[in-house]
């Protein structure tokens, strides 16, 4: 699929294929799909983020918010959206060892009493060493600054996400 | 459940129970977790609407956008939230006659060619027929007034969906 043929999606077909390159925020797509005709992924991305970073701070937490824990009750339920599935599967977070699975219970549980929303990252980029480490130095972080570096891993999450798409077969029905 | 219940709820709760009350943006009870304790309903509901009211307009756009078609494909393949679902049945929207169902599906499609997002109303507020005269009436409202008439009928659709929830036993998993 190129950008052409993302450019020509009614809002419908765009929705459909685009709602979830932010988890759970078709709204944000939709919003974006006024602003076609966009040059390329990196215009789209633009156009995405851009109407994040306009959000007041509650809509940027919001976003957070719709983010699933990393190996919570929804990997275990298989309740994930397919691209988080996909993301957690593929990062290992669904071979946990009991005492992985507890510990990083114990810190999901401390990071989001401390923030006030889950933590988010990009996990196709990291393995789950890697995220157990980031996950505790990340829990020191000001909430202000932890904000921005959660936003941060939704852009990069919403990034490979849009590559997926882009590098995918034209047909929608095939995503 | 009453306000306190709702009050009390952390935010993974308060978005599986609240998600829904603005169709398919979870992102908007999710930002309004942060704005609690709400003295009532009509306050909880105030903050929903002065978070929507402050987005751009491609962000109030994109908020109708997540709606779906009035006895569209998704009614017909059962694949509408649940409570789109009960609301368009109970209009009388999965009965439609051959003849009806043609006529409001040109309806939609002209609505939507013209505004650039689907007709909505809040369906358990009218009938089929009454619904036909109203989206043949608002095709022919200029862009600006009929994003406002489609965000009232946003707003009546949430009202309705947050007596349902308050109304409604404690346990998240019977509602």
């Amino acid at each position: 699929m190129d950008i052409q043929m993302v450019n020509s999606m009614d809002f419908g077909e765009f929705v459909d294929v685009l709602g979830n390159i932010i988890e759970k925020c078709p709204l944000i797509a939709a919003a974006i799909w006024s602003q076609r005709p966009f040059t390329d992924l990196d215009d789209l991305e633009k156009h995405v983020f851009d109407f994040i970073e306009a959000l007041p701070q509650s809509g940027k937490e919001g976003i957070l918010r719709c983010h699933p824990d990393l190996a919570g009750r929804e990997l275990q339920q298989a309740t994930l959206t397919p691209e988080s599935q996909r993301e957690q599967r593929g990062a290992g977070l669904s071979n946990l060892g009991p005492e992985e699975r507890r510990r990083l219970g114990e810190l999901n549980c401390e990071y989001k009493a401390r923030f006030g929303f889950p933590f988010v990252i990009a996990a196709r980029l990291s393995d789950k060493a890697t995220m157990m480490r980031e996950l505790e130095r990340r829990l020191h972080n000001q909430p202000a600054r932890e904000l921005r570096a959660a936003l941060a891993e939704v852009r990069k999450i919403c990034h490979l996400r849009l590559e997926d798409i882009l590098r995918s077969p034209g047909d929608p029905a095939k995503l």
